[in-house]
């Protein structure tokens, strides 16, 4: 059952987006009365497709839902990079993405970043429907690490980091409420930058001794959270 | 520097392909006397590009080599896929990768198995020069799964098993030096494919409450090993 996600209820039934119902009337070639799932302010309802709306048939029970928030600090990337990041980690549930300017990301600046966003909220919407979420990730603006909300566990991926492992860092301190995840572009951080992330509270970690791209880290540190607060 | 893999010495020198000086001096557009990194029987050189040889300057004491060997089971998946899960496994350590026929892979057998596994070949070569591997991982021919060497730990994701999760598995039986990973298509294992893998020693294991793509279930599960096997 394809599943959708509406900010707007009138009476018993929602509504979807142009995007949406092209996909449910065009793509999928849906007539009236089939079935489909529409999340609305994290509940899940069972709705029919009638016209233009989605009539309520009933509301699903919620599943239980993961308790630690993942967040995750990307600096900004190629645009083929970034959709990819964008997906993979909406897949594995993470909540929140904050992008960062760093010295060496070699991307240009060349349209407005009202435009980015619009483009990665629908790369993300459409992973979390894929993905049968309850929420779809919050993309904050570009922001600079000393500004963001840093409540949590704190980590930063560093290349000279070499005594304190991923491991041991979240063995000790993964009873916490949210998670804060800093990756670097590709060539890393710079030694300035490593260091303001230090002086946010941020704990540099070596991530053992594979050289991944940049793009791989952060569905790497997804998988491994989900592994470990996994019952 | 630059990394090359090569398979043949000729006195203090090493051939490298075609493709590989396209690269140096195309791309990269090297001239004489430039470094490379030329990996020969797993051992590394640092080498200078002197005409159409890559001359030894001297070799590399090896580094510590990852004991437990990875060996991942994939269906046939649509090229796209098939070279992100090459070209990620790689990155993340993969050693062996054997294709197999599912009945839900959609994939059109539309050119010769050869022809696939060059390709394949080429994308982990290019793979583990980019992350500095001191090999490139062995593809096999399709198999069938009753015809692998099954010798390790040997688990297949399963989404019935609810109790048996990856973790619990994991920390049981990490003890071996070789861990088979199976996963299914997109739509999943038949209930009858899964049984055979099941007969072959596999441990059917449930990956946790995110629905991930077919291409991410891979980089996940050696995301997970290599965090679990780290120091």
């Amino acid at each position: 059952v394809q599943r959708y996600f509406s900010n707007i209820k009138e009476k018993n039934s929602f509504i979807l987006n142009d995007d949406d119902w092209y996909h449910i009337r065009k793509v999928m070639r849906m007539t009236d009365d089939t079935l489909i799932e529409v999340v609305y302010k994290n509940n899940l309802y069972i709705c029919k497709v009638k016209d233009k709306f989605a009539v309520i048939d009933k509301m699903v029970e919620n599943e239980n839902i993961k308790k630690v928030k993942y967040v995750l600090v990307v600096p900004l990337l190629p645009e083929q990079k970034m959709s990819f990041v964008l997906q993979k980690a909406t897949e594995l549930g993470v909540d929140e993405i904050i992008p960062i300017f760093t010295e060496r990301s070699k991307v240009k600046i060349d349209e407005k970043e009202d435009k980015k966003l619009l483009r990665w909220n629908r790369i993300c919407k459409e992973a979390a429907e894929q993905a049968k979420r309850l929420d779809i990730p919050k993309i904050s603006r570009i922001s600079n690490i000393k500004d963001i909300n840093t409540n949590g566990l704190k980590i930063v991926c560093s290349t000279k980091e070499k005594s304190n492992s991923l491991k041991k860092v979240l063995k000790n301190n993964l009873n916490c409420d949210r998670i804060i995840m800093g990756v670097g572009p590709e060539g890393g951080l710079t030694d300035k930058e490593e260091q303001v992330f230090i002086e946010q509270g941020f704990i540099p970690v070596s991530l053992g001794s594979n050289i991944m791209r940049v793009e791989t880290v952060p569905v790497y540190l997804l998988s491994v959270l989900n592994y470990e607060l996994m019952e």
